[in-house]
């Protein structure tokens, strides 16, 4: 197949690639119908995940055809399409059940979801069927692979709840859609920090009701002067680096939580300021598959549109212009096409 | 006023200081009844807050009777005898109406508890009245200051639910009293990590059904064994330390939480593990007038006897020697007689 690839820092090609194959009887092979590039992916592709060894396939995002099934796959067909959760799960074992399918024992990844095509462990757990859609729809259904859950994980995880107030520090994909996740869970104020016009615009089409520019302290201090010194009901932290944490535990009230999703990358938490608040912590890698049988119906009934967080589209052989474009927040987040 | 005091690194004496006044008229002064010698008070003793800079009354738990009051107090009078939880709040800004009294916008801390007399700030608020007890029923009482609520606190702040299976690290005063309030909680199986005999003994009659001996990565795998490889429903991080807090989120299940207590030294917390697991943090200084309005009961009930965390009762005078016990881990923790 033909796939992108990461050969070496910064280094993005559109190349031939073996195929995928079955490697257990719960698996699955999808032809990739629509793909995109994570935020996540910039941090192998500016090597900050180390040294790229070899040339390996990237994407972990993608909606897609079933073109084959293992042995054991009894819920899906070649013919579905489907939306493939980044993480596959079983949905059976004792931390699906949980709700943590983040954690299941049968855990894997999606790792060509920038390809021709791309191997699902664990088909019938981590799957979800769809119509096959049009055209137009393919921008917000790619978004329930990761991005839309993973923004969704965030306010569920900080604990939104109706006429609460919520903060969302980071105004990336993630961010925005945490933005509409909160709208989605009642909050009645939700406050975005972003200083940047374009996804300030987003931000307020998707439900934010302030908006914050200011960085640090100084943001901190507005959105302190917005909650009237109290601190906020809920902050969603969307970025995954230590001045990110530290403004989301400065900005919520005492007692209340912090819900993170994004990768970690040098992150030390403010143990002590979460000691004298009570400051919670709660969140991480999303559950996927736990969100989508709540997410998809709003996609499909038309009631939400994640998919606007895409604000650049290329053919998929074009794939390292995407990276590009993100790496130097020229665009939110980049659409693939196959 | 005599009272017990810390003027240089591991200088314990009881001697002449200025009694406390009444600052603002919301204060009240209470004579001590009962008092005694914290885990966190050891941190100061052996200078690991910095150095001591000026000889200053130390201790923050006490039972008492009202001696003066300030113009404002409105709901209590010389002569009554009241539980002084260690942190003081007004419960009626918008942290303690929320349930963080430890955030009070009013907060203050015991800072003579271990003297012949205490002031208390927000008397109001933070008191709550008992009728003069027994002499033998001074240890149970007194540990509604400050050590009862705190290793309540781990409990509810780690979500134990009756039926769940909780993990308590730390087999001090505040890790049995953990276990205490997992029973209460009603915790089906209640794990304590305690190596020392005396302390398992203790655990047991709390309502431990189990005891891992192990430390570190032994203990880890004995818990998670005990646990059929899932992890705990709850578990209680009654330390502070960061091996502590590692084997806390190693032993806890994916999506559960951890209720830490033990004020943080030198804690980074392990957030790429957390991340995975979607482990939650929760807790810290504990709110202790929260909890109360449900603990004094159980305490005047006969219910619960959380006095027996005292194995060693010294007069206030022997203080040092107080501190020497609990230095050297030759008592669980000292109850003073003023």
């Amino acid at each position: 197949m033909l796939a992108t690839t990461l050969s070496d820092i910064r280094t993005i090609d559109f190349t031939e690639m073996p195929d995928p194959v079955i490697q257990y009887p719960t698996d699955a092979i999808v032809k990739v119908v629509a793909s995109c590039i994570c935020g996540s992916d910039l941090w192998p592709y500016r090597g900050d995940n180390g040294p790229v060894e070899a040339p390996r396939t990237i994407g972990h995002e993608c909606l897609g055809e079933v073109v084959e099934i293992g042995s054991e796959v009894r819920d899906f067909a070649v013919g579905d399409t489907v939306v493939v959760p980044f993480d596959h799960c079983d949905n059976t074992c004792p931390h699906c059940l949980a709700g943590s399918q983040q954690a299941c024992v049968n855990y894997e990844m999606t790792v060509s979801g920038q390809g021709e095509l791309a191997r699902v462990a664990q088909a019938d757990g981590s799957l979800m069927r769809l119509e096959a859609p049009g055209a137009d729809r393919l921008p917000d259904l790619l978004t329930l692979s990761d991005v839309f859950p993973t923004g969704y994980h965030a306010a569920f995880s900080a604990g939104v709840t109706p006429g609460s107030t919520a903060v969302v520090v980071g105004d990336g994909a993630v961010g925005l859609l945490g933005v509409l996740s909160a709208r989605i869970l009642g909050a009645e104020r939700i406050i975005a920090m972003s200083r940047h016009a374009s996804r300030q615009r987003l931000a307020t089409a998707f439900g934010a009701t302030d908006i914050v520019a200011a960085r640090g302290e100084e943001g901190e201090a507005e959105v302190l002067e917005l909650t009237r010194g109290v601190g906020a009901d809920a902050v969603l932290e969307c970025v995954g680096t230590g001045p990110a944490m530290v403004t989301a535990f400065n900005v919520v009230r005492p007692g209340a939580t912090v819900g993170f999703v994004g990768v970690p990358h040098g992150v030390e938490l403010p143990v002590a300021t979460m000691f004298k608040k009570n400051a919670r912590l709660a969140g991480g890698l999303a559950p996927v598959r736990r969100y989508l049988p709540d997410l998809l119906p709003l996609v499909l009934e038309g009631s939400v549109s994640p998919g606007l967080v895409f604000d650049s589209t290329l053919p998929m052989s074009e794939a390292a212009e995407g990276y590009r474009q993100m790496d130097e927040r020229e665009a939110i987040k980049v659409f693939l096409q196959p």
